[in-house]
């Protein structure tokens, strides 16, 4: 039976992030990586691989590097492990003995139980490579294609669509587009944006049905009754944990159906960490069990998993996770951190919103300038940093990153009205008027009303 | 004889930003801003007012957004203040009275006694609009200019004014461009960059004398002996604070020369607030006095004397100045934040280096995606993050302001190589290998070394 100090079960971003971190902290230690595909795309990319790509195999992160420091991979199903006598089972290269095993098992698409989801031509984002060739494959020539829910994935793959498809329509049951990531005034304006490309919205919309000809899509209906044409349908209302392996395996999971873990993302078994989606997170402001999936965050739980994977090195200032997103229309960008004003208000906190509108260069007329909407959500007595939005140019996905890390550090708006930053007339606004301040000034001011 | 609650002198950057903050923190307050120039260009757009932008006024800031709050301009000199009788002298509009008086008095360009510097077709890069103007009437069709010091304004200019002129010379003393800003390998970049733009690099050389002919200047006499030609000189050598009406009004100075203040930006006279280029600072990390000069820097202060003038409403934690500077030249861009890895070891800390290089998108094919660089400088025992130098693409400008937060909040690489982020496609590294996390990750595997 071979061994292996540490083995790790997947391999995308959680598993890879682990993979290196362990490589770096603990150089003589032997790794396996035992995941499905031999070729695996950079999830985040799937939405891109489907338009601005041209080949969907540009996305495919590879994993030689990581082979090049000495860490093993094979490409084989785990069929079951067992934390007792260490050792992992696979299907075709057999049993592994492991020190320390580590699940970044990942989520899939969940599907919702709509009639008609088993029509040819209706697909869920998935994040195998053979699954995004057949979307595409099949997408090329269509006329009608419909994107069922509009989170990140659903709105960065309609408009992505957009580039080779007529008519592209997306339906979001709730009011607006990106619900949990924007309050509604951002949330227009992404709507604009769009529309301005050519995406069809249906908002506050339901969908009852989907229906076919002969095995295949052909429309949808609306439970208001209406129907819409669809030579093909992508839903994108969210995933699911994968958990199968760890739940057989007697890990108690948490209560949203992830695999629960301490603050070192060990699980209930010994030597079992887990990271990624397939984990219950934690949320930063309330500590409620969270369901949040994002690259960034399992690549944040990977380290702090493989820096300690062999001893606690790295000591965590028990936070939770906060939701940062950013995404990109190519002329608009947007980003959020935290939490949104209407979350908080149903979390219970008294809040309030501080604004900023500028230019992310100076003068504005510098030739790529883009304006810049910073909408902060401060409470109202502590004046610390609950959440942020912004929209913006492509700086947007590191600004928000910035409001990121103030909320981590439980900044206040104090803190950031004479918070010090650097301005550059090609790279940013401008000294006196840099929105991520602008907007802390603004909301002090409103709390001193 | 004319009375306001608050009287700023000079409306640059610091001063504009002073009234702004009094304007939003005490609404009912009559505020006077009095400064010599009607229009006033924004001081780092300067270097692009002589080459992208066609016209020099497109560098101009509006101060209409601020008269519209109800702040009162007028455009004269000072050419005088009593601190005990609270009265301001100006040359044509009489006397006005002061509850509080902030002075935002600036720099100028400091000119080293070289022979030659009077000749005609020399200049230094100050910042009023009519001297711009003149330089770039005069450049145009100029076949050599020599640019003296390779500081941000230096490096700039010389970028800038390549577009437009045959032959730029660049002579620096040190033996490399932004010495104060960047360690060695990131100024080798810098400097290829430079060259493959055309501008000719004369590193580690002094200028001795500036020849001229007929009164106008001719060529650099080196002190090595070599000359160069040169119809045009820009002296970009620094700049040093205008503190002539501090110090005739009797306000103690600080031993770089700039005015003395505390943490609140008071100076030694009661009621007396300076801000921005005028003020002697402190060091963050050693509270030396620094000499620091730009314009963000100065913003910040602004806001912290601007919303405190009355009261002290924003507690400073004791915090000093870090440098914190971007720039870029189009198709490479820079910033730093903190200190050096030279300036650390000159100051006695043992450091070391955390490096990362990567993409700025993911996957690397993304149309618009650079190359990365982020070197960390770490302080060795406590892994306490002293300094960062990124060399990157545009989003250069606010991923240096992520590590100058982190400066300021005084984080290790251990919380930076768990800190949370967002990433996606378009707008950012992969989650995987974000260059800010890899760089700290780098550092804490040397330090366990």
């Amino acid at each position: 039976m071979k061994k292996y100090d540490a083995i790790i079960i997947g391999g995308n971003p959680a598993g890879a992030s682990v993979a290196a971190a362990v490589k770096q902290f603990y150089r003589e230690k032997k790794i396996l990586v035992i995941r499905r595909e031999k070729e695996s795309l950079i999830p985040c990319g799937i939405p891109y691989a489907l338009g601005t790509l041209e080949r969907v195999e540009q996305d495919i992160k590879p994993i030689k590097p990581l082979q090049d420091r000495g860490i093993d991979f094979i490409f084989d199903w785990v069929t079951s492990f067992n934390a007792q006598e260490k050792t992992v089972e696979t299907e075709s290269a057999g049993t592994f003995q492991y020190e320390k095993l580590v699940l970044a098992t990942g989520s899939e698409p969940f599907l919702p139980p709509l009639k008609g989801r088993e029509l040819k031509g209706v697909y869920a984002i998935g994040k195998e490579l053979a699954l995004i060739k057949e979307i595409k494959d099949e997408m090329i020539g269509k006329e009608n294609i419909v994107v069922i829910g509009a989170g990140f994935i659903g709105v960065e793959v309609s408009d992505e669509l957009k580039k080779h498809i007529d008519h592209v329509t997306l339906i979001e049951a709730m009011d607006h587009v990106l619900p949990l990531a924007f309050d509604g005034d951002i949330s227009l304006e992404l709507e604009k944006t769009l529309e301005s490309h050519g995406v069809d919205l249906l908002l506050g919309k339901m969908v009852q049905e989907i229906r076919g000809q002969e095995g295949r899509v052909s429309e949808i209906l609306l439970k208001d009754g209406k129907t819409i044409k669809a030579d093909m349908v992508i839903m994108a209302i969210g995933y699911r944990p994968n958990t199968d392996l760890a739940r057989e395996a007697g890990l108690t999971l948490g209560q949203t159906g992830g695999i629960w873990t301490d603050e070192y993302l060990r699980t209930s078994e010994e030597d079992v960490f887990a990271v990624g989606d397939c984990v219950e997170h934690k949320d930063f402001f309330t500590r409620k069990p969270s369901r949040l999936m994002l690259a960034s965050t399992a690549a944040s739980e990977a380290r702090i998993a493989g820096m300690n994977l062999f001893n606690i090195h790295v000591i965590r200032h028990c936070k939770g996770s906060i939701a940062i997103f950013s995404s990109s229309l190519g002329d608009i960008s947007m980003g959020a951190a935290g939490i949104t004003m209407a979350q908080a208000k149903k979390e219970g906190f008294d809040v309030i919103l501080g604004k900023s509108k500028g230019r992310d260069r100076h003068p504005g007329v510098i030739e790529d300038a883009s304006d810049v909407t910073v909408n902060l959500v401060i409470s109202r007595e502590s004046a610390v940093l609950l959440g942020a939005q912004i929209l913006g140019g492509k700086s947007t996905g590191e600004m928000i990153n910035i409001l990121g890390l103030a909320i981590q550090n439980r900044m206040s708006v104090m803190d950031l009205s004479i918070m010090q930053y650097g301005t550059q007339p090609l790279l940013t606004a401008g000294p006196g008027v840099y929105p991520i301040v602008a907007a802390a000034m603004d909301g002090l001011s409103k709390i001193r009303d």
